[in-house]
């Protein structure tokens, strides 16, 4: 679109009668800019393994001969599937689905959030959720983290028995920052939110790819039934285009959540394709390893390079320490590397990407930091 | 589940801090009851024909090779074939799609709705609109037709100016009724609502089955810019099980959609469906119009047994001057025939369906009204 359409259109737009707490905003979502090597959205880089895309193949095919039919508005067997995935005693009463885990957490906020109510999280975190915050009219209160950017259980719950809200979010790992909570701090601000009897969401959408012993919230379920435990496909399951998130909590908070979704809110493709590639979740997590060898790599490569690299339990890392993050950012879009610069001074964050991605990123940072005469 | 564990839950459900205005609710849906003719959910009875079928399989096949990547935000192909589909000198600016026609229309709620705003609508309509002003807090206004569930341009211009209402939803052909509205009202309903500011929408799911010479809402929309025409792949191309709604208004009102949209909301596979069938639109034309000559086999036979069907501009028909709905409901069902009750006194719907379901369903009508002595 050409500048002078842009202008005019949104000139137009203000004269729309457009919500008060949307005028002047501009739409979410990173630049989709295309390069040879794409780093900035946190994409599984493996792709689907050709086994997973077969039975998609097949599965959809299935699909087809029904398509003129509504699809399960319970999407059953998705829910049997995503509970035999995750294990830990759950069944598919406790699981719910949407497309991605954005629409989970919208339709999480307006079970239980919405006007008059607020959701407590703690940034710098997933920009998301502010936005998912203001599209369901729920106040958003920013918590604070150490200048570190982590978070203790004794601070977290403090910040929770002050402000007292409908909902909290927690995200581990952390996005951006790539950092995986104690599950202490999932303990202590549940207890924290007793009073305010608060919804808390821990968001795992990496969780796959913690280091070895990570425990993941989904211990905590039992015995709390205001707990809320997302994930996704779009990250392990490589499974972005699909669009695929999904939740485990106690079967009643799934039960609010039928009262908000749109009927048949999951295609039949959508529900066809997540089945079909849960039953390979083997291939898939040989590509989660490959990963997270990657993903230390960069780790590894950049501290030597004389950066501070977060510890990450994701599939990115967040890194500080850099003099000129927008010159090099540019740099490494101009050698055909894109990376994501998340506003934070200082800091860059990358995906981890196959073995020669990975070396191509580290490969250019070293020459632009080299070139700053570092 | 057990009658026990339903009441248990819902004991729990209650216990969770559920948004006031969701207690008590149950969730939405027509039952999903199986039966060899189903006939309640207006769904397209004919199915995918093999040509498109082929080309959704080819175009899937292509998409998954990048389903480890997020999908084009933007759906450019998609919102480029779905202006090619509408003509009306539409361009892709002025196309907008989600999941369903129920998320389009959310997410205009979101966008013009919410707390202290109003969206008027004049039941007996769309039973989902209703719910979709409670799930993004706007308030819902429940207007009024005559007697024979008409709507003047008269009448809907007043109540209109009277109730100056942020939104106003129009269904044309209406839905439970079939009936279309005379362009007229809209015009009329567009005119009164010019001191309110209001978003008008009419919602045209079901305008590919209209009569010859019925004329779409997408010709007044030059020079109408708060006028909106949604519309459905669900029904016309026999695509309910892929949820693909979309719509046709001024390009800033799809700017103000962009900014409550979430980001990647439209699956990669949802828009190689949806463009793979467009391409085929003209071997579903076929099947639309099969099923215009079962409507009208339907309107007619059961004018012929008695009962005084609406006037239907849609793939279903709504008959009144039944005296005994529910019995005759049950009676359709135990002999292998499911239509819709819905609520609506001495009344039922039924979907057109194919040659051989229609005959299911007329004979059964006349023996089930024999039986009752008239």
């Amino acid at each position: 679109m050409s500048q002078e359409t842009q202008a005019a259109r949104l000139e137009r737009l203000a004269r729309l009668p457009l919500r008060d707490n949307l005028r002047g905003l501009k739409p979410y979502g990173a630049p989709q800019l295309d390069a040879p090597v794409l780093l900035n959205v946190n994409e599984n880089t493996h792709g689907v393994p050709s086994d997973a895309r077969r039975a998609i193949m097949r599965a959809v095919e299935r699909s087809l001969t029904e398509l003129n039919r509504y699809p399960d508005r319970e999407f059953t067997e998705l829910r049997e599937s995503l509970a035999r995935y995750l294990g830990h005693g759950l069944s598919a009463d406790n699981i719910w689905a949407a497309n991605g885990s954005n629409e989970v957490l919208q339709q999480i906020l307006q079970a239980f959030g919405g006007p008059a109510r607020t959701v407590l999280s703690f940034p710098p975190t997933y920009s998301m959720y502010p936005l998912l915050a203001s599209g369901t009219n729920t106040e958003y209160l920013s918590g604070e983290r150490a200048s570190d950017f982590s978070l203790s259980a004794v601070s977290a719950a403090e910040q929770v028995a002050a402000a007292a809200p409908q909902l909290v979010i927690l995200c581990s790992p952390n996005n951006p920052t790539g950092t995986a909570l104690d599950l202490e701090v999932v303990r202590a601000v549940y207890q924290a939110s007793e009073a305010a009897q608060s919804i808390v969401i821990v968001d795992e959408a990496y969780a796959e790819f913690a280091h070895p012993g990570t425990p993941s919230a989904l211990t905590l379920l039992p015995g709390r039934e205001r707990l809320i435990v997302s994930r996704t496909m779009s990250k392990a399951f490589a499974l972005a285009g699909a669009r695929l998130g999904y939740l485990a909590a106690a079967p009643e908070v799934t039960d609010a959540l039928r009262l908000v979704r749109l009927p048949y809110h999951l295609s039949a493709l959508t529900q066809a394709t997540a089945v079909a590639a849960l039953e390979h979740s083997e291939s898939l997590q040989a590509n989660v390893e490959d990963i997270k060898r990657q993903r230390d790599r960069i780790v590894d490569g950049l501290r030597a390079l004389g950066l501070q690299p977060a510890p990450s339990d994701a599939n990115f890392v967040f890194f500080s320490g850099v003099q000129n993050p927008g010159k090099i950012w540019q740099g490494l879009l101009d050698a055909g590397v894109l990376i994501r610069d998340v506003g934070i001074p200082g800091s860059l964050r990358v995906t981890a990407g196959t073995e020669q991605e990975t070396t191509a990123f580290l490969e250019n940072m070293e020459r632009l930091l080299a070139a700053e005469g570092r």
